[in-house]
C-alpha cells in the first residue's frame, strides 16, 4: 500500500493513548480545583475539532462547555471567558497568530489554559497553563479530555471499560480500516480527482470532520474545490443546486445524529447520480464493543479519508504539503 | 425600480419596530418570573438568523445564551436545555418539522418557547408560551428580542436612545439604501447570475446573513451553487483554491468583526481578480449614529442584496418561489 507505514501508525495512536494518566493528573488536578466552565478555543481544522468534541460532550454532559473560534474571541470577546474557565485547545505549529492573541487574551481575562502542543519549544507551549507535546491524534487527544472532564462529573460510568478497549484494540483497528479501505479509496479517488466542486456532508462528532475534511484537505491540500454543509443543513437550501452529476459525498457515523445523514443518503438517489456514502459501519474494528463505536466513529472516517488523500496525491501530482499561498507572503 | 414598493416596505419595518412594547412585556414578565438561560432555536434560515442574535449578544452581554440547531437536538439533546430555559426561534410556516418536534421535546424538558410565527393559526403559533405573529423582519425581531432582555439585565443603558434612532430613521433609512444600491445591484447580478460558483465571506453580525444568503436565496432561490465562509476561517484553507477568475463576495459590516473581514478584502486583490466589497459603510442611514451602525449593518446589508435578487430573478427567468425539491415530494 502507497505511504502506509503500520506500525508507525499503531504507534502513533498508542502513543496518544498513553497520555491519559498524564490527561487524568491535569483534569484532576482542575476539577479539585474548582472550575466554571469550559472553552473549546480552535480556528481553522482545529477549530473542527472543537466542534467535534462539543457534540461528543452534548450527548453526555450537563457541564458548561462551549467553542469559540480564536479570530473571533480576539475581535468581539466573550464575557463567558473569565475566572474559572478553563480553554483546551491544540496547535500543531504552536504558531498560529490567532491562537496565539486568543490564549493572551484568556489568561488576562482570568482564564487557565491546557494546551496540546505538537511542537514543545513553541511560543503557546511557553504561554499555557497545561501542556502536553505530542504529535497528531488531535481528535483522539481532545475527546481524551472531555471524557476525563465528564469521568469527572460521574457523567461517563463506563470510561474504564471504554478505555481498556481503546489501549487494546483502536489502534490495530484504524489501520485494519486503512487496508479495507484502500480499494474503494483509489477507486474514489480516480473519479472525483477532477471534480470542479465537491460537496461533503455530514452531522454530529463527525460534522467538524467533514467540515475539515473538505476544507484543510481537499481545499487546502489538494486545492480542489469544496463545500460543506450540516445534513441537517443540507435540506435547508443546499438540496436545490444538486442534480444528476453533482458530486456529493455523505459521511456517515454512528452517533446520534447518525439519522440525520441517513435522511440525506436516502434523499439523494431520487436526484442525484454522482453521490458516495461512506459509512462507518461498513468497518469492522474488531474488539470494540457496538456501544462504543459512535464514540470513536470520527477516527474510523478519518482512517478511510487518509487513504483517499494518498491516492489523489498521487493521481494529481500534487504533493500536500505544497500551499499557494498559506503562509507564503503577509497578508 | 423593479419590484420596489417604499411605502410597504417603510410600513413593514415600522410595524415589526412597533412590536417593541408587546416584546418588552413578554421579556420583562420572563425577566421577573426568572430564567436561567436563552437557547436561539433554528434550522436553515432561521438558524443562520439566531446566529447573527448571537454574536450581537456575545459582545453585550454576560447572560447565559446559546444557540441550537432544531435537528440537532431533537437527534442529540441539549442538557443545558431545561426548566428555566427561555426558547427563542421564528418560523414562516410554522410547519417546519424539525422546529415543531424541537418545540415538543423542549417544553418536554421542561423549558418555556417565545416563537416568532409569522402565520397565527399555524401549529406552533399553538403550541408557543410566548407568541408574536408578525410577517417578515426576522432579524429585526430577534435583536429586538436580545436587546430588550440585555436591558433587563443592565447591559445596554443606551437602549432607549437606540431605539428612538431605530423609530424614526431606520425603515426610510433602509428604503434609501436599496436605491443608493440598485444600479451596483443590477451590474452585479448581470456580472454573477452564471456563476458555476460564488463565495460569499463574512464575518460577525453578518456572518449569519452570509451563510443564509448563500444558502437560502442564491441556492434555494436561485439554484445558482455557493459557498459561504467566515471571514477568520477563510484564511485556514479556502484561500488556496481562489484564483483569477474565482467570483468572491465580501460582506463587511460595521461590528466588532469588520476588521477579519477587512484582512479578507486587502487579500484578495494580491490574487483574484473577480471579487466584490459590499460594504455597509458606504450607505448613508441619516439619523443613526455612528455608535449604533454595527448594530443594523446587517439590515443595510440585507437591503442592499434585495435588490441583487430583484435583478437575478428577472435576469436569469428563474421565479424566487419556485423549488426545485423542497416540500415537493416526502423525503
Amino acid at each position: 500500500m502507497l505511504k502506509f507505514d503500520e506500525q508507525k501508525q499503531i504507534d502513533s495512536v498508542n502513543g496518544a493513548l498513553a497520555l491519559r494518566p498524564q490527561i487524568e493528573e491535569i483534569v484532576g488536578k482542575i476539577c479539585a480545583e474548582g472550575y466554571r466552565n469550559i472553552c473549546w478555543l480552535g480556528i481553522g481544522g482545529t477549530w473542527a475539532s472543537c466542534l467535534q468534541a462539543e457534540v461528543h460532550m452534548k450527548e453526555m454532559s450537563a457541564l458548561d462547555f462551549f467553542v469559540e473560534n480564536a479570530a473571533e474571541y480576539i475581535t468581539t470577546g466573550n464575557k463567558r471567558v473569565g475566572k474559572g474557565t478553563i480553554v483546551i485547545l491544540s496547535s500543531v505549529t504552536g504558531s498560529t497568530i490567532e491562537m496565539v492573541e486568543a490564549v493572551k487574551k484568556a489568561q488576562a481575562d482570568g482564564a487557565k489554559v491546557f494546551g496540546y502542543i505538537d511542537k514543545e519549544t513553541a511560543a503557546l507551549a511557553e504561554m499555557v497553563d497545561y501542556c502536553i507535546s505530542y504529535p497528531a491524534n488531535e481528535q483522539l487527544k481532545f475527546f481524551m479530555t472531555a471524557d476525563a472532564f465528564m469521568k469527572n462529573a460521574g457523567e461517563f460510568p463506563e470510561y474504564d471499560a471504554f478505555y481498556a478497549e481503546m489501549d487494546q484494540y483502536l489502534a490495530k483497528g484504524l489501520v485494519e480500516v486503512e487496508k479495507a479501505a484502500d480499494d474503494f479509496a483509489q477507486a474514489y479517488a480516480e473519479k472525483h480527482c477532477e471534480d470542479q466542486i465537491h460537496y461533503f456532508v455530514g452531522a454530529g462528532n463527525q460534522y467538524g470532520a467533514t467540515y475539515s475534511y473538505a476544507m484543510c484537505y481537499w481545499e487546502e491540500q489538494h486545492w480542489i474545490r469544496t463545500k460543506s454543509i450540516h445534513s441537517a443543513e443540507f435540506f435547508h437550501g443546499m438540496l436545490e443546486i444538486v442534480d444528476k452529476n453533482t458530486p456529493v459525498t455523505v459521511f456517515m457515523s454512528e452517533d446520534s445524529q447518525r439519522k440525520l445523514s441517513e435522511r440525506v443518503a436516502a434523499f439523494l438517489p431520487k436526484v442525484c447520480a454522482n453521490y458516495t456514502i461512506i459509512d462507518t459501519k461498513d468497518y469492522a474494528m474488531a474488539g470494540i464493543s457496538e456501544k462504543f463505536r459512535g464514540h470513536i466513529s470520527h477516527l474510523v472516517m478519518h482512517a478511510v479519508t487518509n487513504r483517499i488523500d494518498v491516492h489523489i496525491e498521487r493521481i494529481n501530482c500534487h504533493p500536500m504539503p505544497i500551499r499557494r499561498y498559506y503562509r507564503q507572503f503577509d497578508y
